[in-house]
């Protein structure tokens, strides 16, 4: 499949025109934008501008609402209640993290809990964001169940993605962006088409024991990382981000693909932390070299194999694309084209 | 070896009594002899008053300063720095917690960075106290490294637990804490007492080579639990507690083992959340219980075996505990009573 390289810049207008399009107006469609694009610009296509087909096919069944009004009830000082209202996902996270990036300067620290929300892309571009704002993040969300809780054999927890990013004053922020399953269902699916066996700790087919076979494997369960400790970090997640938020959570949240017409119901929650009440800038930015040198001068097990810290792929992937412009498949950038 | 079971209080008042021996003044004997009760009556001996003789082996060699003043510094409504000045970490780590739920009743959400502090006991006692309290909590700490870093062959990350506790306004709070590695070198050590092999994905020999030998692997690297995933959140961990709070982090931390006399600057990272200010106490009941059974109700892959959520067994021990009595080690009760 051939790509298409588009400036940012571009790629942005497009995507822009293409919600705008769907029915989201232009404000809201260029923060949902933004979003999308910024995770192309990571290299993490599947999040980034092939969503908007996805998201306007749900609008077009009334699964998302395009001009839903994103809520934000300020319940402290530093903590916000937001309601997406079933609105478009990135433009609700968009909502939620400028609220909390907005508290936290007042007050140091701010939190929001979402609920009402869609699938609201990648979890790198909004700690970016937070980060360029001289913020560190904390952000959640939860999502249809495909994991199988530790020990059981039904999918009742969702691969709930969290991150974490710290700021780099004058350099590369360090972001890690973790879902909670080995590997991806996508993963799973490539393999049974190589008709090649999946490592043992990647799923369990239906009765809840492990397989290598791809076909029962997608049949049965996803298996979180590590075991009970990616579960026990799923759980927890699920409870930030749904529970406490007013949102659904565990088999409550709807599946978009199942049923594109129902609300999901998502949540997600926010962390911003304002770093520069705790120490100068400059101390800041020798620690973090300090730290990145002492991580990346690791003797490697393989040589060819340098360590890395968190995100550094992504973030090599956005300083190129930035000057290089950014890459899509032909197929994501004409479905916006002929959208926009 | 043999056990003692011995009251909740009795246990306190013992532990308060080595520690004030041991040259720490009542009041913040007491807090500390709290955090280690409770890690007994959570069934986490290791962590427990068996730490007592060790934290005062090592104020004896001028280690630990047991009179140290714990300085806590609001920089913003929300935000404090907590110098433990290298006093005894549970008291520390309990000036920090009573921090951030002070500040968190009247912002809705706060955090504490911790620098010049030392082992501070299991995360999920501060959890539980501030589930008490109504707050959700994260906590973290970073620690002597023992990790290697994803693809290295050198010890350069800590196993930095971290914990997340939600509080259910009338029953049991949930509460994950989490170290980074597969296993403990302790369990390592007593799979090459018994002379068996050790699982694959636990740790590396000394040249970074995944091995079953638990004496290579003794004299190599802890791996972290789900590869590159377990390795990102040991990092964020300690750029959370280590880098931000001012405190030494990765290579910098000194151990406690091989230098008991040098300060070891850990840094520990708190954050509450006032969940009252999200939902009435009742909602927030039915929605704790309704997470529960679904997660109990999950078919399990062994019937004997059925879906537990995170703390579970802890919950039960301390349930258990306080009212039949706290089972700690004879040893260890020898050894505070001598002290006392």
């Amino acid at each position: 499949m051939s790509d298409v390289v588009i400036s940012a810049d571009e790629l942005r207008k497009l995507a822009t025109g293409a919600l705008v399009a769907g029915g989201m107006v232009e404000e809201d469609a260029r923060k949902c934008a933004e979003v999308l694009v910024l995770a192309d610009m990571f290299g993490l296509r599947t999040h980034g501008i092939s969503r908007v087909s996805q998201y306007l096919d749900r609008v077009r069944v009334g699964g998302i609402d395009p001009r839903a009004t994103v809520e934000v009830t300020k319940v402290a000082p530093g903590l916000a209640l937001v309601n997406g209202n079933n609105g478009i996902g990135p433009l609700i996270g968009m909502k939620a993290l400028d609220a909390v990036l907005g508290m936290a300067k007042d007050v140091g620290i701010a939190a929001a809990f979402v609920r009402g929300s869609n699938h609201f892309g990648p979890i790198i571009p909004y700690a970016f964001i937070g980060a360029e704002a001289g913020m560190a993040t904390i952000i959640a969300s939860n999502a249809t169940t495909t994991i199988a809780p530790f020990g059981g054999r039904d999918t009742r927890v969702g691969n709930n993605p969290m991150g974490i990013g710290v700021p780099s004053p004058k350099g590369t922020p360090v972001i890690l962006d973790l879902a909670m399953s080995v590997a991806a269902r996508a993963k799973i699916r490539q393999l049974l088409k190589a008709q090649k066996p999946i490592p043992a700790d990647w799923a369990t087919d239906k009765d809840g024991k492990p397989t290598t076979d791809p076909a029962a494997a997608l049949d049965g369960f996803l298996l979180p990382f590590g075991g009970h400790k990616g579960y026990g970090l799923a759980v927890m997640m699920d409870m930030l981000t749904g529970l406490l938020s007013g949102a659904a959570y565990l088999t409550h949240v709807q599946a978009w693909d199942k049923n594109p017409e129902a609300a999901q119901n998502l949540g997600h929650f926010f962390i911003a932390i304002d770093v520069s009440r705790l120490g100068p800038s400059d101390w800041l930015e020798d620690r973090m070299n300090d730290f990145k040198s002492i991580l990346r001068g690791t003797p490697p097990a393989d040589p060819a194999a340098p360590v890395m810290l968190p995100g550094d792929r992504e973030m090599a992937a956005y300083h190129r694309q930035k000057i290089a412009g950014v890459s899509v498949a032909r197929v994501d950038y004409e479905a916006i084209c002929s959208l926009a």
